[in-house]
């Protein structure tokens, strides 16, 4: 159902999903973390500023339309929502750091060290990585198989030599020398697109899917992450910092590896079309009803913020 | 046999089991870690430049003491034995970066921030952490259900509110106060101790301890963790640099709160005289033979280095 799938009327429903499901998410992510008032205080308040900041949650939402497309229950799938947002909000807070990328101001509020200094903002980084295989370790709505399966795929996707923290390193490194287009394209597989394939993944393994279905699923999160990559350089040359939360422009003045800095504002514009049909060509393969999936798709193309 | 146990003979023995245990953990954290050739080198360089640095490797060597005390194989006890150094090490590397405790010295070699910076620093000590967490995940010669359960206890024992990152929290605090017997108890208890404790327990879970023995075992590791705090503490104001491979003296000019910054140094060597006696009181309830670990407990206690 092609034409269905990608009419323009998706939007209200995909806005109604990530509502829903960032509701639910918060709420389990609050009950995870330790309360403010637990010692050490400094570590906790740290967590929950960074973590309750008004994020997207793009990565949790991921994992609950994937593995409810697939047919798990929303129940089974939100410890494995919350573990890449922790993974990822711990992220965050340690690219902020002054020795990385030394940024103020993040989903519109101070960044964690700018509010409880350097050394609790690595504790609470590290901290919430920690937290994150414990809960899914520690989640008995799944059974022990399925738990090792996910910390395998999220410490994959999170670590060396092909993870997040390999691509931040790349990153870095390339912001001493003008990047290219390939450069680009490894930096973004690694450092944002290995996380949100790993939460196709984990919705998709949740659900039980067979391998056909896993690498379908993947194909999917690994054009929607490029997709959302580039919306999100897009958004940092033309949107405002209301719109943003964090300064827009700063990657440019940082000497950031983007798609407009690489291929120009109008090829990177007809590169997100190309992505979003090449995302939306994986779905027609998939054996589902797969609105859900090209809503979101739709939805990150045309995003404003 | 109490007498037998602790007869001063037994040292010769826990050394070599030392050097034994540390030539396997060596090999097996080689063949886990990205070779320094691959992508990013950086990371890798950094991650191994920490994690072979000549450490004792005293957490995977607790690990294999108490795994086969109460049976378990060697083969069956290795990789939780890595993962306990690996998280001990990311520990170091972070609490050596300058907005923590500042050390350039660091088991007889430059930090890890010295030497690579400070970026790279911080990211292979996430990568360290992923590593550990992932290296057990995938473990196929334990059951999952063990896995999951090794999982939970070393990231309780890392994590907060009442492990290791909970330790160097409060550390960092009693530094900007007079730090009473109080805090220091804490303080080790949770950023030392507590993996201390988890070494011991990873063992005796893959051994498959039940309730009983695996209470002793805690209790054992409880105190052998102050018992090495406390002769490390005495070291930092006894020793030289040669011996240490780190700066000493260095704790008492942080205004670190150490044993004898608090008690005095008299009558912190009876508080280890003390510990020692207990952890080895603890044995002796222990139906196993105990003297692998009695002679470690000596062993510490005796230590120069």
């Amino acid at each position: 159902m092609p034409l269905e799938t990608t009419a323009i009327d998706s939007r209200p429903e995909v806005q109604e999903f990530l509502t829903r499901s960032r509701a639910l998410v918060d709420h389990e992510l609050d009950a995870r973390v330790p309360a403010e008032s637990v010692e050490p205080v400094a570590v906790h308040s740290a967590i929950r500023w960074s973590l309750f900041a008004g994020g997207k949650r793009f990565r949790p939402a991921l994992v609950l339309a994937v593995g409810e497309t697939l047919g798990a229950s929303t129940a089974e799938l939100l410890s494995a929502a919350c573990i890449l947002e922790m993974i990822h909000t711990y992220s965050l807070i340690h690219d902020d750091l002054p020795s990385m990328d030394d940024d103020d101001l993040r989903r519109g509020r101070a960044t964690c060290h700018v509010r409880f200094g350097e050394a609790i903002a690595i504790l609470a980084g590290d901290a919430l990585q920690t937290l994150a295989f414990q809960t899914i370790a520690e989640d008995e709505s799944l059974s022990a198989a399925t738990r090792v399966r996910l910390i395998s795929e999220v410490a994959r996707a999170a670590g060396v030599p092909a993870g997040m923290v390999a691509g931040q390193a790349h990153d870095l490194a390339a912001e001493a020398r003008a990047a290219s287009g390939a450069d680009l394209e490894k930096i973004h597989l690694q450092k944002t697109g290995a996380l949100i394939v790993a939460a196709a993944r984990c919705g998709a393994i949740i659900a039980g899917a067979g391998d056909q279905e896993l690498d379908l699923v993947s194909e999917y999160a690994l054009q929607l992450g490029l997709l959302f990559q580039i919306t999100d350089d897009l958004l940092d040359v033309t949107a405002s910092a209301a719109d943003l939360g964090k300064t827009p422009g700063k990657d440019a003045r940082a000497k950031k590896a983007t798609y407009p800095a690489v291929y120009g504002i109008e090829a990177t514009r007809q590169r997100a079309v190309t992505v979003h049909a090449k995302a939306s060509e994986t779905l027609t393969q998939l054996d589902r009803p797969t609105m859900l999936l090209q809503s979101i798709a739709d939805f990150i193309l045309r995003r404003n913020a």
